[in-house]
């Protein structure tokens, strides 16, 4: 061992004991005939004392060390006069009396600090270097402490980890897969798993009757800032189980998370809301319930004003900004264009202040008289100070423009602080969700999805209204995790396949083996996945997951450390007989 | 829940309790007015009672549940008549009163016993049917419990769990890489990792001191009993270690394995042998230490005796068989085939019976006279009663050919107990090895082992004769993990390549950020990886690893219950670029 004790460790009780560490040099500092320097490792940081007037040439050497050169001293532990109560070791410091260069470092090309000078392109380029920055480690270091803790807990409720295989068959249902060619099966391929979903399940068939996995799942999908091409999941299943059992199962592990790792005692049970409601009330099915702004719908009472904005749409709703009365036309001008944006795509806002004086004034008055506007603020229960922002148009993409304006004020306001933890259950998705493109129903969820009992007799004669028993644990507007009951019968999963236009054939030849494995007795079972990145990066208050992965890709897929994807010897081509063919 | 209480909990103290339980028919039979059924689940059997005379419709549709049905029941815990005391539910039954089917089942197609039926192909087909069988189920338990208990282990240690990616770049040095087509950079590829050696060294540069990751790698080579394409890794990594820290942190790893998982105490320190003792005595880097029969080399002892067998041999050498005097011709006939078949290639097999009366006799009598064979023996140390076994020829391939003649009679005579285990670290591995086909060295562990100091002045003068810093742990003849102490000066890790025929420029290409990243201050590092598929079929005392993963592939790399690999659509192939062209 190059040390006897880490740079994170040394007290005032071990003054006077001899040690010996290994780090890299943080920072140096010449003071008189001492020179300092801090001595850095993944534990912390201690200083480390040179007296000219001791050993003038020991000195000569410290003072040439470059910053991030590695080195290991021995010395003996002292009593700091300048005490530093920032860290841990602070009130110590090391009078070396030894010294070796263990490796010279060249200058970083940014510098090693929480508040870096570096860019992103750089520091992903030198990620080994970016990842040296206590920031980073720390959120690493995070992530595992989650994994520990989330394998102590579902291993205490008998869950069993099991691998389940990375090269599988390839699925066209869902997202794109990545594939790979198979050598020993020429013209075949593997593909990646999008999810162990068919294991998982098969695993239940198999009587395992609880399953978990920490595990990399993989979508050839363009990327996007909480995208990437892996991404890790905590993924479970269980057997004789109903919906409630699985909430209760992993409301459970999310409690036990912040607790043991956030120190955040949960004790009441997270509210729940079907995804009608949370459309309905927050135009999105992962509301954030860290503040308020519910969804007022207002058609009814906007109706028959002359007013053909409001009397043409298909739906009028606002909200309530408390105390943004005395928003200036400039912040109203800033949230008109916020809507107005292409990717949110509203034509317009319209507000109505409830001013300090007790009027009521909006950017329709000409349409509306006070009293109109009175009786529209009682909708909100607005008080004096308020301001209500009304959008209006079709259906489902003016909630989710509203939804947009209702984070965007809660973020101006100050109501979306990382460190408040507000989880919610969406229950009850539907089954199906109609695409207008290719004119069919896919499956909301997945096709091994349950429907509710009850709503089977809808299936085909009313399959957009039927609901599945499938849930989503949604945490400040983050979905962490999502999961169903799944169906376990092979007529209905056969019945599911149809409505999801699957001929028999087609259904036979990509999940025969399921319904096979289900006609051999198949328990009633359902389960979980949660994002690992996600519910990391929630803690960790990140605004994108790619800063709580160790390499991450960037938004075209590549690391650009490695500089991985790259071109491939042609005999390796030769040997998967594949011919690349570019087209211009 | 779909029951109170689980298959494997119920004792003579909860007789009278009212209990719902859910699982499998195990077996059902008919006494009299009884019909008994053994309900099965993940965690025991429980045995149910339905009596004619109490419910008739309800023993009649218990009569006519099959094997596999998935049923769920309640009734009262009552204590049995005949109790069962193999198992420890045996002292109860439940006197059903409500049975409820909650899926059907086809006769499976092989009995889910222990002792099944079914055959390999057939199983493997149904392997979500063969899961069922306690003994698989167990080794997939055994595994969880290992996984567990090694990050118990390591975490304690400081070692912190990071994911590395699974989508890096091809290095065509090592194996061979399975690759992945990058749609959105065409004619590109990804490579899936055989190891994330590159990723835990540079962790190491980064400052995480201890790493650790369970990890799938993968590798496309032709497949054996104990190789599968994809396969689970113990990955770990140290900063500021030499190589006596890594094998005590890892000997400590197993040691806590040993004590945790099969309650063996492994007090003593893991011998060590150097790679070239182990090639000397047992002529394999993995020696069974079991058992002793270390080979004797004979080559001067026997030369000049006009048997030109051995004159012209390269090498000369025999083991020692303890109480084979008496084979039979026979025997002697079934050991002389086994030497000579092809994959062990010997020419013919010589031995020296030791008599019971004293006398020594030889299948080279003719050549030797009776002194010559005691003196022979005298170098064995053999006792009446022994057999001596000789081979002769080149020695490489006779020391080969030797071990696996000492391994068959080691399992002769029951010298391989697999409730056994012998340890052993063999380290001072050579660096090169040399590859005569090619002319040139490559790496015997990867480029990135380190040169033990007092060698590396032999780099150039004498290659094939430096040995590295790398060791590997072999217990009952099992490489079970190894490793190495790794290059960390950019110099040395140019020279490296440099000798293993890299051009300056292929080896910037490919290494470039590895070589770079030692310029920015790399500290002393090591490690190591263990086979998680290898640990674990030697706990369970499996022949093959194939046993103690969910869902492997065969020897074509296929999984057949899912028919995977296969044909993509050639949506699919337009979108990656790519044409297959097969060769006839």
């Amino acid at each position: 061992m190059f040390r006897t004790k880490t740079c994170g460790e040394l007290r005032l009780a071990d003054a006077g004991k001899k040690v010996t560490l290994a780090g890299w040099v943080q920072r140096s500092r010449k003071m008189g005939g001492m020179t300092f320097i801090d001595l850095r490792d993944r534990y912390g940081i201690t200083q480390l004392v040179f007296n000219q007037d001791v050993n003038a040439e020991l000195c000569d050497q410290a003072n040439k060390l470059g910053r991030e050169y590695v080195i290991q001293i021995s010395g003996e532990v002292a009593e700091r006069s300048n005490k530093n109560i920032h860290i841990a070791t602070g009130e110590v410091e090391i009078l070396v009396d030894t010294l070796n260069i263990l490796n010279e470092a060249n200058t970083p090309p940014f510098t090693i600090e929480d508040n870096t000078d570096g860019g992103d392109d750089i520091r992903m380029k030198y990620r080994y270097l970016d990842l040296r920055r206590n920031s980073v480690r720390a959120n690493l270091e995070l992530r595992h402490k989650m994994t520990i803790e989330t394998r102590s807990y579902l291993d205490k409720l008998n869950f069993l980890e099991v691998e389940t295989p990375v090269l599988i068959g390839s699925t066209p249902e869902g997202a794109r897969d990545f594939v790979v060619p198979s050598r020993m099966n020429p013209g075949e391929f593997y593909a990646l798993p999008q999810s162990p979903q068919l294991f998982k399940q098969l695993l239940m068939v198999s009587g395992f009757d609880r399953y978990f996995q920490i595990v990399k799942c993989f979508r050839d999908e363009d990327l996007r800032a909480d995208r990437q091409p892996e991404f890790t999941q905590i993924d479970c299943e269980m057997s004789f189980v109903q919906q409630e059992d699985v909430l209760n199962t992993f409301e459970g592990l999310a409690k036990h998370l912040f607790k043991t790792i956030k120190g955040i005692e949960m004790n009441e049970p997270f509210p729940r809301m079907t995804w009608h409601d949370a459309m309905k009330y927050y135009g999105s099915d992962k509301p954030d319930l860290r503040f308020g702004m519910k969804f007022v719908e207002l058609k009814e009472a906007v109706i028959g004003h002359n007013f053909s904005v409001f009397d043409e749409a298909e739906y009028v709703g606002g909200i309530c900004a408390s105390g943004c009365a005395s928003y200036t036309r400039k912040q109203l001008d800033e949230l008109t264009d916020f809507v107005k944006r292409p990717q949110i795509g509203a034509k317009g806002l319209i507000y109505i202040r409830m001013n300090e004086d007790g009027t009521v004034k909006s950017s329709v008055d000409k349409y509306f008289n006070e009293e109109d506007l009175k009786n529209i603020a009682a909708k909100f229960e607005a008080k004096v100070g308020d301001l209500i922002l009304i959008l209006s148009g079709p259906k489902r993409k003016t909630q989710k423009a509203l939804c947009e304006l209702r984070l965007e004020m809660g973020e101006r306001l100050g109501l979306r602080d990382k460190q408040v933890f507000a989880p919610l259950w969406v229950i009850d998705f539907p089954l199906f969700e109609w695409d207008e493109e290719v004119q069919r129903f896919f499956a909301m969820h997945h096709p091994f999805t349950s429907p509710k009992p009850e709503d089977i007799h809808l299936l085909d004669s009313d399959t957009g209204n039927v609901r599945a028993n499938a849930y989503d644990m949604v945490i400040n507007g983050v979905e962490l995790g999502g999961g169903s009951i799944r169906i376990h019968d092979s007529q209905l999963q056969r019945k599911m396949f149809e409505l999801l236009g699957f001929t028999p054939e087609k259904a036979q030849a990509q999940f025969g083996f399921l319904m096979g494995a289900f006609q051999y007795g198949a328990p009633p079972h359902g389960g979980l996945a949660f994002g690992l990145d996600r519910f990391v990066s929630l803690f960790a208050g990140l605004d994108s997951i790619r800063d709580c992965i160790a390499f991450p890709k960037n938004n075209s897929g590549r690391d650009v450390m490695i500089d991985a994807p790259s071109k491939i010897d042609q005999s390796q081509l030769d040997e998967l007989n594949l011919i690349i063919d570019i087209k211009e």
